[in-house]
């Protein structure tokens, strides 16, 4: 019984379809949800209703059920909402071991034909409508349980760090146009002032480690890029972390065992929402995960570009390169010593080689790239100035970043981890908007 | 020992101030933090370590630790970051039992003298250098707490959610600037086209009830408004919920199971946080919390005001009102049944009288006043488009919402409470800017 659940009306409901059980034979219930499967076979109905916890099936046989009742069945619509009132029965042929034999049904609301269908599989015509009606299509049994992953994917990472003592912290979100450039970044009218909204929290969370040492956060970020690939949308969360005292050895811990932590929760707790999605294959990854220096990254990826007849231009991994390294691997793994020149400003350079930094990307596996970006970071003043003065960036307009390094600046590292694209890998999903309720890119934004 | 704990490098630390017990005496141990005390008391000097787990003192005594000791730690300054490595010696006298016996400091940086006093009380002149120098007046005693505080109440939010099967949901941020009205929202430049920030998320927690039937989320919400008051901000987070087949009943029942377990965590977890911001008083609520038709309420706020010297308008409980009322009481309360002409157009009136919602909002007690607002909503299309054309609002701009509801409208009620609201309650501080590391309002938006 659901008497110590909280969070609906008794009106409505006494029992989530996940308490029809043997255990619970001879109780009166009433169970409320949206009726998912309607099936008329004449003589029989066949209903099945969707609710928090699960799907229960109730089934209507002519003659059998009270007049009124076998009426209101007959008339039953996708998506209508619905509550029954019956007693609980126990039946081994049900897949929870009992069935509710229905003695009313009261309908809330009666659906309308849907403009788009909630029940096939995902086809590329579906895909366009699925965003066009977002509000609707996030009903789809898929959806569902990409979201009931992505809520328990949270509750993951937050139990991780609040288990190793990390305080949660919460960032400014539009800041002033002067902080950081301004290319890639949405223009926000604050009172009349230009603002934007923050690319990264990073700054903060530098802050933040002086007065708790380890931070954490899931936390909003945006850019305005115009990129169309599965990797990219114009709003979403990073898992922020800074951890001072701690250096790159220290982060790439971190995230190993986070990962770790995050696949094993959902591992134990979504197995039908992995079933659902055709992700039972998901690993668990083994630790320490491998750590691959960026210069045999990088040869490695030229290889493979070139073996599929592509050229690997100068530079940082390219995103095919990166792809085709990525399926090579069943585990996430590191690429580390990124060449100072092609990482931002802030990332400290090795003792003893200026030209390579003390950073690295958390790459996944199965061709999806990368998930996290970090590494130590700058704490000396000076460079900082002479390395913004060398990018053509007046450090008058970092002073206050610049300065707190002058009121107690130390040594520590941090990352952001791609909260959707963690969420994508793991639910297995094509393109990063299915890991998003509603989505945002540059061309689609509503509803 | 540290061992089992993750997020530093041995190389700066291996122990945390709260290892420094007498249960690890004999031990060698390596502690890192921010200097916060420097006596200098001639023979000896007095030096306390901040890290992220609470405070360690470590006594110099010339001629008993090593010279070169002796010179580093007479030449510290105030924030300076340094590891200490010593052995650990039980000592009755130690707050923790125990103490370092330093045998060697490490400077990582020598603070330079900081711009803002970052010991003592807090006090009107200090407010603004607080706020002008935010990145650095985190670091204070008081702020630590109040953050620390903060985090644990993000923490107890969502474990109560969690344990009540509830789904954390993300909704969009950036909204089309067709969605809704356009007063008191942030305008943001989306690709060239006209968008705003959320001002809520409610039309899209109502979208996801139909998937999940029960949600919640710590979100971000913006408001232009140029309120200057102890209770706005325009950047802030609500605790927002949703319930499929609840109802106004419901939702008090969740607020104030969640307000019990809330408080009830800070209580236990943060007796340091809250002795360090004079908030011991702070009460377990006695359930369940008392509800207030708003005409009784609205009858009472005019004679506290009409006593103080006030006249009391028409209409809506006036903030001075809700400010005297709310000091009456020891616990939060709610007021229900909200007049229908006061209220948003979301909101479902009673069966018997379409002039009264039911609707209702919690307050604070000791002066706080309104900490969330919630109701029954209205599902049934044509009443809201009648409600939007009686507000003068073209129902075109609403279509995905409202015919939301013609495909399995449900009966169901929410609310938003808001996080830094409850925050400061808590914490008991002044004014909602001291419950935010890097508030937002008219005046402020730097750093």
């Amino acid at each position: 019984m659901s008497d110590n659940k909280l969070g609906f009306s008794k009106k409505y409901k006494t029992h989530y379809t996940s308490d029809i059980t043997a255990e619970n034979e001879g109780q009166e219930a009433l169970i409320a949800g949206f009726v998912t499967v309607h099936r008329d076979k004449g003589k029989i109905i066949f209903v099945k209703i969707r609710d928090a916890e699960g799907i229960a099936q109730i089934v209507l046989k002519e003659g059998q059920v009270p007049d009124e009742v076998w009426e209101i069945g007959k008339n039953l619509t996708i998506e209508s909402s619905i509550s029954v009132r019956g007693k609980i029965v126990a039946d081994s042929r049900s897949l929870t071991g009992a069935e509710l034999k229905p003695e009313e049904i009261i309908v809330h609301t009666l659906a309308d034909p849907l403009p788009i269908d909630l029940t096939s599989k995902k086809t590329e015509t579906l895909i366009d409508t699925i965003f066009e009606h977002r509000e609707l299509s996030i009903r789809r049994p898929e959806a569902i349980a990409i979201f009931k992953i992505k809520s328990h994917i949270a509750q993951a990472v937050r139990q991780f760090y609040t288990e190793h003592n990390f305080y949660e912290i919460f960032t400014p979100y539009i800041l002033g146009a002067s902080t950081e450039g301004g290319a890639e970044m949405f223009p926000v009218d604050y009172f009349g002032q230009k603002g934007v909204l923050a690319q990264s929290c990073q700054f903060y969370k530098q802050a933040a480690i002086h007065s708790h040492e380890k931070v954490f956060g899931i936390i909003p970020s945006w850019r305005a890029e115009k990129s169309r690939t599965p990797k990219h949308i114009t709003e979403f969360h990073q898992i922020e972390t800074e951890i001072a005292f701690g250096d790159d050895k220290t982060i790439m811990e971190v995230q190993e065992q986070l990962i770790h932590f995050v696949i094993t929760h959902v591992k134990e707790n979504c197995e039908a929402e992995l079933k659902e999605l055709g992700r039972e294959s998901l690993k668990i990854p083994d630790l320490p995960l491998q750590r691959i220096p960026f210069p045999e990254a990088k040869a490695r990826g030229t290889e493979l570009v070139e073996a599929d007849g592509g050229e690997e231009p100068e530079g940082d991994l390219s995103t095919p390169a990166e792809t085709l390294l990525s399926k090579e691997f069943e585990d996430p793994f590191f690429i580390t010593e990124f060449p100072t020149e092609l990482r931002g400003l802030y990332y400290e350079s090795k003792e003893d080689d200026e030209t390579t930094t003390r950073s690295l990307d958390l790459i996944a596996p199965e061709g999806i790239g990368e998930l996290s970006s970090g590494g130590v970071r700058v704490v000396d003043p000076e460079k900082l100035i002479s390395r913004l003065k060398a990018k053509g960036l007046d450090p008058a307009g970092f002073d206050w970043y610049i300065n707190m390094f002058r009121y107690g600046g130390v040594p520590h590292a941090g990352f952001g981890l791609g909260f959707e694209r963690l969420t994508r890998w793991i639910t297995g999903v094509d393109h990063i908007r299915e890991a998003v309720m509603f989505p945002r890119t540059p061309d689609l934004w509503t509803p």
